[in-house]
């Protein structure tokens, strides 16, 4: 392989990027009522923050995700970060204005503190015994890694998806903390279908043979099977039926039928038996429940009653929300929910109905009307 | 339990019905190459044969059918068939003016030959080994069962999901031998989405470690887990998202949150659960496989280079095409495709949308308009 120096990555690239590994060791109080003794988060920035502090982004990740959102770890790496369509110099988060910080949220399997760290009280890893998070849980440890970065306020917090629900639990959470708040292909909280799946999800890896009650780990082995499938099922909904019809159609693998029980006959069924694949041998299984947890409990309305108008009524930032024609799992519906309780509760809000094809994965693609409104938005942001 | 006598059945009811097991002994060539030696078929018949052997109407069954469409088994049984809402004295298919015929199809698990029969060459359960099935092949077997019950044209083959397809495949494969058809919550081939939940359904089966190749019954298993997820996730895709929404909400189980990684928290997932759970206990692994496979390969159009109209211009049968406006596996498009091509192909169809909340289910439910406009198509068909 011939070597790549950095002159090679594309000019609207933030580049070669190095994840740094915060320390925390004040505990933190959780939701669940436990309480974490001591963490690390694993951080990633791009661009400067400036002298007043004033044009600090936080990018918060989904299910998924990681602190990896930009740019490369490695002169030859192949794929850069996981948002590098929306995160660069000149892109919609343009680097050359904002200071970006992305982190990998605790619970997580990328480097923050999760189920397979190791837990201090009985020196092996977490596992099952690692304590549940909710979209509060981390917000409030953003908080502290905004004080640790010295950001008073930030510009903006953005997120898609669960990314989404962190942004809009910011405004609510730390209304003088946030100037704008951008939640995208997201949802004020799961309907019972988007819990159905989650918990197919759930129960492909709970009752996997090799989940062992969640310390797997201790055992040398991993729940394969059982992240394969709940994957699998994700990715389906991620997708739009016509996307899929549009990508695979009934397109065979082989140039004829096997007529069995067990053979791949269709593209689409090869595609989605890799991405299962693939998917297990890099994601924990504790982390994926724990994730699927933190969508099911998100509701900040639950506070007032299911009245969203009402606990949005302290909110301070300015809102910009946007949705995709074809998503199905978060709905165009879900988000003029949002929308139609910001307004209720007087505040400002923007609101953009992405007319795309790719389902709920759009949020992370090159959609042109969606980048370009998404770094209007940006753009008009002062600070 | 108090004894219940038959006078105790709805007067609107078949009453008791008594399945019979038909042997049919000449080999079934199939569509994958292979021929089904010997084999019987579970069926079960309501209402008389009339003279003239005019008024006979054909029920086809879906996923997880089977030949028990009405009426009781026993005075005691607490739920009558599963279409007993349309079937009997009276009801859309009148069983005063009609004889109908229920089977339980090939490589089904309720007493047709299927993978859970003796396999006579090895003398064992056939497993993995029997061969899969498809719509024709089951429409051809369906042809000899009429044959033996001296039925030389069927008034109606009347089927929902996928029994519509196999009363649509009745209509171009034996033009001479069905008046009319009625395709009910179906399509004319499965869309890619459809195929990938089928695929997510197959893989949950196939990588339970009990499922033994397909050979779980020589060693007293069943692969339970895997049927539990497969029925989980079909489960989502027969209920519309409004349909979980007024039904579960986002109700708790208990009166507060378990805050842990297994715990069951909303009732939609113990309502899941419970269905995963009841279903892996009584249908057979095999079956599913085979059933969810003949859905896949369901595409008629295919031999006229994807030419639905083309494919059509042979049916004499009138057509009686339904769909309802919340079913997201077989939406009203995929019914109005078949009806557009009807159209193209200058044959007779009548075309109901339902508005009905019920998502893909509503084909089983007694929803006035449906059961009215499908009684008034019924009670039109001249004997």
């Amino acid at each position: 392989m011939p070597t790549v120096s950095p002159a090679d990555f594309p000019a609207d690239s933030v580049g070669l990027v190095t994840p740094q590994l915060l320390h925390f060791a004040e505990p933190l109080a959780l939701a669940c009522g436990r309480s974490l003794g001591d963490y690390q988060l694993m951080v990633e920035t791009y661009g400067q923050l400036n002298a007043a502090g004033s044009n600090a982004v936080l990018v918060c990740h989904a299910l998924s995700g990681n602190h990896h959102a930009a740019g490369f770890h490695r002169a030859d790496e192949r794929k850069p970060g996981w948002w590098d369509n929306c995160i660069g110099p000149g892109k919609a988060i343009d680097t050359h204005k904002f200071f970006v910080v992305s982190l990998n949220n605790l619970g997580g399997c990328n480097g923050s503190t999760g189920p397979s760290s190791l837990n201090p009280a009985s020196g092996k890893p977490f596992g099952a015994d690692f304590p549940v998070m909710t979209v509060e849980d981390w917000v409030h440890s953003q908080a502290r890694l905004a004080d640790r970065l010295g950001i008073q306020q930030w510009a903006a917090v953005v997120g898609g998806s669960l990314g989404g629900m962190q942004a809009m639990q910011w405004a609510i959470s730390y209304p003088e903390r946030i100037r704008h708040c951008l939640t995208i292909a997201s949802a004020a909280k799961l309907s019972a279908q988007n819990i159905a799946f989650n918990e197919v999800a759930r129960q492909a890896i709970l009752t996997d043979p090799e989940f062992h009650g969640g310390h797997f780990q201790e055992r040398g082995v991993i729940p394969k099977r059982g992240l394969m499938l709940a994957r699998m099922v994700g990715h389906i909904t991620y997708l739009s039926d016509d996307a899929m019809g549009e990508k695979f159609g009934r397109d065979l693998k082989s140039e004829k039928l096997n007529y069995d029980f067990h053979s791949v006959e269709f593209q689409v069924e090869s595609y989605l038996r890799y991405q299962g694949e693939e998917f297990s041998g890099r994601f924990d299984a504790n982390t994926y429940l724990l994730m699927t947890k933190a969508l099911d409990y998100f509701d900040p309305a639950a506070a007032h009653g299911g009245d969203l108008a009402q606990t949005l009524a302290q909110v301070q930032a300015q809102f910009c929300v946007v949705s995709f024609t074809t998503d199905w799992r978060f709905s165009p519906a879900r988000s003029r929910e949002i929308v139609n309780a910001l307004m209720a509760a007087r505040k400002s809000v923007c609101y953009l109905e992405i007319d795309s094809p790719q389902g709920h994965d759009a949020f992370l693609l090159p959609i042109p009307r969606y980048v370009q409104a998404f770094a209007s938005y940006m753009n008009r942001i002062t600070l």
